[in-house]
């Protein structure tokens, strides 16, 4: 207004001398070509500033989302990351980059040229680049007043969110490894916590015969281990399910709870309940079906089966894991467990979760050719992370195919029908044995710097040893120089004998 | 560019004949007008269009945060929300509102006028409000690859936050209600695992004399209940503890296992352990040993204490809490059980937390006059807190007041060491009594339209029932209005008698 004012007052100037207009006309253009210069120039920032207003004004989520981008930006060479919560602070204030194993220095960019490979925790830490890929869609907000309610919703389930339920439902249909329909579901902190869950609704309760808790050798410790700390008189670990093969039938009024883990944690086989008979109750451990691990055969369709976001997105420490139920009252039995334990699963964790799994589904909605190899892995966590641990696998068997003093499980190519195609074996684990009799397996290799988890731990004998194939990828690139340097100097060792 | 260089072909016009250069002129100063009154006009918004730009050019969290917000911004005339897991959907695709119990219609603008009094449950609603005035302080941004690991970091105690750690002492230390300086501190997955991770860690294993669990009635009933449901070969609960005050000392080869919770759940005594000796291990539930809910006469400094997050800063539906202990082989013992149970407590969840310790702990930092209520209680959490439960306590208090058939516990003004002055009681929950002997006073009040939680829950005389005060205000509302006529029609009843 102020400009178009002093526009008006200077516009008597045409009533001037001839001789002067041929001036003013040309300080008129001149101002004229400015002005086009400026509008020209910031034309693009003109519609970027409007279109920004219109987007977002973000408001009370701002603040967050900024220092959670500033700590992101801050650079770890690659190795390693700041977070808003990230402890460790330089005199200036600013966070200490938290480095990978091996890495070391104020932005992760030395190797520790002395470190241990840790070739033990079943960290799926090869996901992790899927997510910086993918941080647009995986990115949660969680508003300050967001579910702080016991409750979810009303009615029975009112622990379990009804959009993370449904996303549950819908990750298995997209994948097609499990039956949902017609079943119940119960939410856990993490598949551990379902564990239990599963163990105490199974087992009878005030009998003189408590259950009997088993597994076939090599099994996930964690059955044991659980059962035994919590020392229930309801049931007890018993061992190796082949033990009790032929017994069942004879101890029929006992119950047997046998866990069966398939594919197998450690050694990767598809594996089936072994014992048989009305006493029997298997609890179906399916935490690596998923097409990164193993071809996906058929839905399957058990009594009690357990599943975990750990081993499907690799989000591990956000604890959260589902059974998918046939029986009413079993369900009934195993939330209320759930209720006892912890009151639940953390509102925090089934938004984050449900914010994964959208993520996962959509980003093949968008795909159209799911099926083929060559769509863009980069939003397509299967057809990413496949890949991945089939490129491990390999270079195991390419390590381990230069020894006759190391021997890798046999893993056959089998048709997976999410891929619609034959795949290659790409395990979570290598189940590897040492060929020699009576030698320690674990200890050989931590003698050559490699923390694989012994035998004993899975019930089998210590000629054998589980490697992780899950960590990162620096982890990883540590792992297989330490082996490739083992093998190599059992080989050269061998030669000169 | 372009407009640049038509106005260079454009410029040999004034060398046209004179007659022409005013309307040339004329057209030109018009053109000049026209361009300030545009540049004019977006002036501001070019500039708030570059400040955008340089304050944040947020990346991957935008998206979330434009969700949460849009989430956030639908009307539920505040009875209700819609967050952007809300799962219900109308035909148009838009969230239906998540109302309020006792709240109804598409924006939960209509009451139920059947609507029952839920005083049962112990959600902290009532801090809902304060969360929402504190929005930006208390909002979360969780990255898409955040903590994928099982571990949070290397070390002994790797499932935990070190800055987590460090806003739970540092809250402690603001409010001085617990000694933490050379204590261990044990994360859970909510109070609630961390009872049944002290039961376990105390208890003698593989004894012909299981550990006795107990408690002084009135007694929070979680106590027993998960006790008994997981029904442990190394303990067992025996009930009131006070049963037991004579024969500890002859029972001396057992363990006690003493829960003492204070202030109580249900009736808000400050309590002391029942029971000494050397066997008898007490566990001091502190959830409630906050300002808001009793005056901090000292910082507490037992052997074993338990903290919950639920009743603090309100996120009940946030599953995390924390033990502090004296004794290192129990901290490694009860850390051992979290390990089994859950693999430790989500990230997201610990995340959460920070910041939301974060949060009051700096509206602290930023008031000088803490002492004082006068203070903007808007971001000093047990300023605003203490007075919301005041005032509820108050009105019950004016309500039982007119009322000889009900009572209410007795509760005392104390001195309170935060705020610098002695203040009156405001409790979590009332502990009613009926007067009449017999009755049940749950089923009187049900047949009035509230449900309370009944006597038996808590191993009490039938004759009284525990009120929650710590919901919404909207259930606060309904609670009080049917109490009001309960007390009115039992009061003209007699009158008429």
């Amino acid at each position: 207004m102020a400009q178009q004012a002093f526009l008006l007052q200077s516009s008597p100037i045409s009533s001037q001398p001839h001789s002067r207009w041929g001036f003013l006309l040309i300080l008129s253009l001149l101002f004229n070509a400015l002005c086009l210069v400026i509008i020209g120039k910031h034309g693009q920032l003109l519609n970027r500033g409007s279109k920004t207003e219109n987007l977002q004004s973000l408001g009370w989520s701002r603040k967050a989302a900024e220092e959670a981008e500033a700590a992101a930006q801050y650079s770890c060479s690659g190795h390693g990351y700041v977070f808003v919560d990230t402890f460790r602070r330089n005199q200036d204030g600013t966070p200490v980059c938290e480095c990978n194993e091996c890495y070391l220095g104020p932005d992760c960019s030395e190797i520790d040229p002395n470190c241990v490979a840790n070739a033990d925790s079943g960290d799926p830490g090869f996901l992790e680049p899927f997510w910086m890929a993918n941080s647009e869609a995986g990115a949660t907000v969680v508003p300050a007043w967001y579910r702080m309610s016991y409750r979810i919703k009303d009615g029975s389930a009112a622990m379990f969110s009804p959009e993370l339920e449904e996303q549950i439902r819908a990750i298995h249909a997209l994948v097609g490894n499990a039956v949902t329909e017609e079943r119940y579901i119960v939410l856990g902190t993490g598949s551990m916590q379902l564990i239990n869950a599963a163990i105490n609704s199974l087992s009878p309760t005030q009998s003189s015969n408590p259950a009997q808790v088993v597994a076939a050798v090599p099994y996930y410790g964690a059955y044991k281990g659980q059962t035994e700390l919590f020392d229930s008189s309801d049931n007890l670990w018993t061992g190796d399910a082949r033990a009790f093969q032929e017994r069942t039938k004879s101890l029929n009024s006992t119950t047997f709870i046998e866990f069966v883990t398939s594919p197998n944690n450690p050694d990767a086989q598809p594996n089936e309940a072994v014992l048989k008979g009305k006493n029997v109750k298997a609890v179906y451990d399916h935490a690596y079906y998923w097409p990164h691990f193993t071809a996906i055969s058929h839905p399957v369709d058990e009594d009690i089966m357990l599943f975990t976001i750990s081993k499907l997105t690799g989000h591990a420490g956000s604890r959260l894991g589902w059974a998918i139920i046939k029986d009413y009252d079993l369900y009934q039995k195993m939330y209320l467990y759930i209720q006892y334990n912890t009151l639940g699963v953390s509102h925090d964790t089934q938004l984050r979760a449900t914010t994964l799994l959208k993520a996962i589904i959509s980003g093949y909605k968008q795909s159209k050719g799911m099926k083929a190899f060559k769509t863009d892995s980069k939003q397509l966590l299967f057809h990413y992370a496949y890949p991945v641990m089939r490129r491990r696998w390999e270079s195991l068997e390419r390590i381990f195919s230069a020894s006759d003093r190391f021997s890798l499980q046999n893993l056959q190519p089998l048709y997976c029908n999410f891929f619609g195609k034959v795949t290659d074996p790409s395990p979570a684990y290598a189940w590897v044995k040492c060929e020699r009799e009576e030698e320690d397996c674990a200890a050989v290799l931590e003698k050559a710097g490699i923390i694989g988890r012994a035998a004993k731990e899975f019930g089998a004998d210590k000629r054998y040893v589980r490697l992780s194939l899950l960590r990162r990828d620096d982890a990883f690139a540590v792992f297989e120089r330490r082996l490739q340097a083992l093998v190599s100097h059992n080989k050269t060792a061998q030669e000169s004998m």
